[in-house]
């Protein structure tokens, strides 16, 4: 039987292609697929009515878990950005492209079968049509972006209705809200001391977060073709995590470290942008990153309040700071010694003034 | 006459040298140089009177306004931020080293000779002896460090004592302040619509951003030599300027440019932060960094609330996003002509799961 | 009148485009302009008799003097190379599409128009058809490329017929040539003292160079759409002019204007291999380029021998060597102010070791 | 008692050191240690015997195999080159070092103790004081290097007199000599369809290279504290064994892959270079380049004639060419498919152009 397999939103879009891919297509057996890596629980049932009613054979996939410790935590490791957007909607898609194609080989166990399509052709079930919403949303565990009509225009102030994950910075409380999140190996583990699994720390940052104003990211995007576009984004948790990351590893990594994976993080980010998520570079990028991150645990304070989260403070057992090791500048020099480096440092400059003849 | 020119703070360290260059380097003639590069004027006015005080020579140079213009503005070109600190002392030393130079030379004119040499002499005026400060400041139009004590330790949270150029956020105003920069090639012209030269212009940004307790940074910081040390600033202008200045950045500038300018700017970062500015490097660096400011003209609309900086729109003639240049975009393709491009994209990334039989 | 401008080689392609624009596209008046950029001039006397019996308005334009100057030797100046290969194609298009584009608007003064069209259709001249090549080549001054058949197989070695601008390294002379180029900012102007122009330049080092079996280049080369493939060139004064640069660079700018450089050079090669010519990011590239070959003055001694090039002098007014600067390091220090020197040197490293417990 | 370990070479300098220790620091026992890198094996007995003459507890510890297989041939997966030079000296002392601690722990095993060290007490053996040299020679199985003297000079042609290891490439056969080096995971392990371990491969590579007149190194080169020096080195192993790595690289890895290993590679080479052998960035970096060295599997031919090494075939079952990926280009796209591309390439550039009002 000829057999298609769609990834299916429950949108209209979507809808339109099943009845499309049996009439112009010829397909005799339609499977639609939808993969839950977060969206709005109301979003999935509702794909799962509409694929009940125009009569598919549909999976529900649950990938949260994998895709917060796959996905979401891979990018935290790498502090994953693109010119100040967290990615959210750019690793969501190659995990549903690949839970898909595991659906289309029937070989994956955590899936949904939804049972009653005979009902639906039976009962002729009317599909709600959503009204026209102004906006287009995507939604998943790592952030929210809102985009569509004057929201594209670089100097309209973004209406305070887009936001759904975030209150108002004036509308958060008056007291601040500190948090620490603590870090094994680069992976978020605990929050104030709580351990969680990964989809639920997720969930624990993003209410703290999000309760505080945290999270809004509002920014002019290069898009992979060459276009500019004004993005509007609610990343709390993503906000959040990956500060305290960057925080920590400013405690344990090296000068040197620090300043090379900053160039690292950012081929990482651009591949995952341009949806190159199994590009051997990737990979390679990740060799780095993970060796990096084999150092980055400990703790780190953030306090959140009124739209911003501030680091406050920072504590590792592989911290390259300690009163001893601070020892290792203090006691170890006296000034006299200091005499050879003062001489040594800029020398080729002066060297450069001195056959130029250049002031300086 | 032996002859000795020394950079004077009116502090205890270089109050100190200065009987030294007399009695123990013998020099005849000491002459002391304080320069103005905005730090607080009792600082000035005590430098003078000690230097009164113990007989020297002593002059004050007002270098703010070239301070402003070439030495801040021109960190706001380059973003200059060196990891996530805006180089507020390191950049004011050249200039403090180049005046002092200038002194020596006796061809400066902005100088004021204080006069009254032999009135210190024969009064034995008391030169008051600050009472022992904990902290250790550093101050100049840019920013402000606190430094000592516990103030290194990564945990340790700083007391809100030690900030005098930021109220706390929590202390700021209820109400947002939005303010609006424009910027000339890079150059930070006015606030609000009101021209103001460089010096002032600071000053302006300084007192908004102030009062709504933005521009305190608190990091870890790598030393030139190699020690990591917790540093706290105030740099509320620096703050609010580069951001804004990044923001033109990504309205005006290509994919290409954003990307190549950021590991540019890092190495001016770089070199500035260890001393190197007159190093041929920087010049060549800037000879990039000028080049694309060339386009970086426009107005940023920053909104300043209870600590944190958020821009909010921005504007440029230059701007590569208008409704028209959107259109290259959506009015020249259709859909099938993006079947090359689909194709094209990631070929290696495939080539390459084809050859080592790898999943993808 | 509907007008059409074709850039003509005389070729297959171009001349089957030539009665496709009359009779399916309907143009009445087809320009056909070639531009002289190097290659043979049998090429071009071949292109004119055939657009003669075509039956076109065609213009020969000698961009020769313009395509040295303003292309090869700005390649020069960045060392352009992108994967071993000089660029010598990726760099004639630009200008062919400009001076196309200049005959199009028909205000260009170096034109030679091929007057006796109406002669080519009254007489049918019967159009030479090469015979099958095997081998697709382009050639301008700056190289030569040799295309097709086996020569894309990785493991093939490539026949010594294909080759034409160089003889082979075992049949070149037994005894060396030494050579000297003398730079001024970057620029070669002198061969073995005797100025030339930019073009006569060019050839005279070609001359010497293919004389001595110098300047094959035999590669793997990622194509842009994804695509490696194995490609010869021959290109033997720019393989000398850029080696011959790039020492004198490594004698007159510092270690740090070096490694930098390496990496400006290697976007502008990029930028140039992908056709961006016009990029606003190449022309911020070449700000940074120009200012550091400002100092890029002095001769270079370059021994020809059996298909190698060796640098074996270089001298430079401008050198960071010199017997006085030597003695920067031999005079100014003693053993001991290295003392402090070495306690520096590697410090976050053993800080690393220290924290991780590991050796080293 | 009051113990020493001195890393002893047999010169000069060391042979000092050992009396002042006694005498001027007042260690009771002297051991000495002379690493076996591959330098000449007369230096190592000569270490010998003068050790013996002033009487110390001297140890051999052969090295060569290590170095070879840890050292080395992590240099060619690295494509270890700084500035042109093979690193060859700089890649010998963490492993001198390292065993001369290995000493001091006295838990190493390869170590031959010279037993007789009373015999030089009795017999007061005269050592053989060389006569003066002009150069200052460092050699191990990597390379030789040649310093000192008029050497130092940008423009001094070295004599034929320094090279030892390569003959002058007038001097070598008429004929070429064709290696084929297979590769497995970046290590070289065969040498004409020959296997060899590390030390002996390289020895092998060296007899072939040398003899070509392949391997000589002439730059100028920025030593670690700022000053230029013009170098001279014999280096046929790993000229020849890079060119290979790198052509092999080549056809493996994709185009980003490439590009972005250079940028590692060129850190690597300054850490190595400037003694950093276990900076953690090292470590890092080794993490990607090794994930990339994966797949650099295959065979690399490679002309060896008259001082020139030049690549002529490559090939690996790993290639990212082959007839039928080729195919991903030529049988997957028309050409009408292209005009999408075409449209996008450069598009930013060209609303750059719209916006500004500039040219091209």
């Amino acid at each position: 039987m000829k057999t298609v397999v769609l990834v299916y939103s429950g949108g209209l879009d979507t809808s339109v292609a099943i009845p499309m891919m049996r009439e112009d297509y010829g397909f005799e057996r339609v499977v639609t697929v939808t993969v839950d890596v977060g969206q709005p629980a109301d979003d999935i049932t509702v794909a799962e009515e509409k694929a009940r009613a125009l009569g598919t054979e549909h999976y529900t996939v649950d990938a949260k878990d994998e895709f917060a410790r796959d996905y979401c935590f891979r990018a935290v490791k790498a502090n994953g950005d693109y010119q100040g957007y967290p990615l959210s909607t750019s690793i969501a898609r190659p995990i549903i492209a690949e839970k898909a194609v595991e659906v289309a080989k029937l070989r994956e166990r955590n899936l949904t079968r939804t049972e009653e399509i005979e009902y639906a052709k039976a009962k002729v079930v009317p599909i709600s049509q959503s009204v026209d919403k102004i906006w287009s949303i995507d939604e998943n565990l790592w952030g929210r972006s809102i985009e569509g009509g004057r929201l594209e225009e670089p100097d309209y102030a973004p209406p305070e209705e887009i936001f759904q994950w975030t209150v108002s910075p004036q509308a958060a409380p008056d007291n601040p809200t500190d948090v620490t999140i603590s870090f094994k190996e680069g992976i978020p583990v605990a929050v104030d001391g709580k351990q969680f699994d990964p989809a639920s720390l997720i969930g624990e940052v993003h209410r703290l977060a999000g309760a505080n104003g945290v999270g809004r990211v509002d920014i002019m995007e290069d898009r992979m073709l060459g276009l500019k576009v004004r993005e509007n984004y609610e990343c709390p948790a993503a906000v959040v995590l990956i500060k305290a990351h960057k925080a920590l590893e400013a405690l344990v990594s090296t000068r040197k470290e620090i300043a090379f994976k900053n160039t690292v993080d950012q081929s990482w980010a651009d591949l995952a942008y341009e949806g190159l998520w199994y590009d051997p570079l990737k990979e390679d990028l990740e060799a780095f990153i993970d060796r990096v991150n084999t150092r980055v645990t400990g703790d780190v304070a953030v306090r959140l309040y009124k739209g911003s989260a501030t680091v406050i403070g920072r504590r590792s057992p592989l911290a390259l700071y300690s009163e001893d090791l601070a020892s290792f500048d203090s006691k170890t020099f006296d000034q006299s010694e200091m005499a050879g480096m003062v001489k040594v440092h800029g020398m080729q400059a002066r060297m450069y003034r001195s056959v130029s003849g250049n002031k300086g």
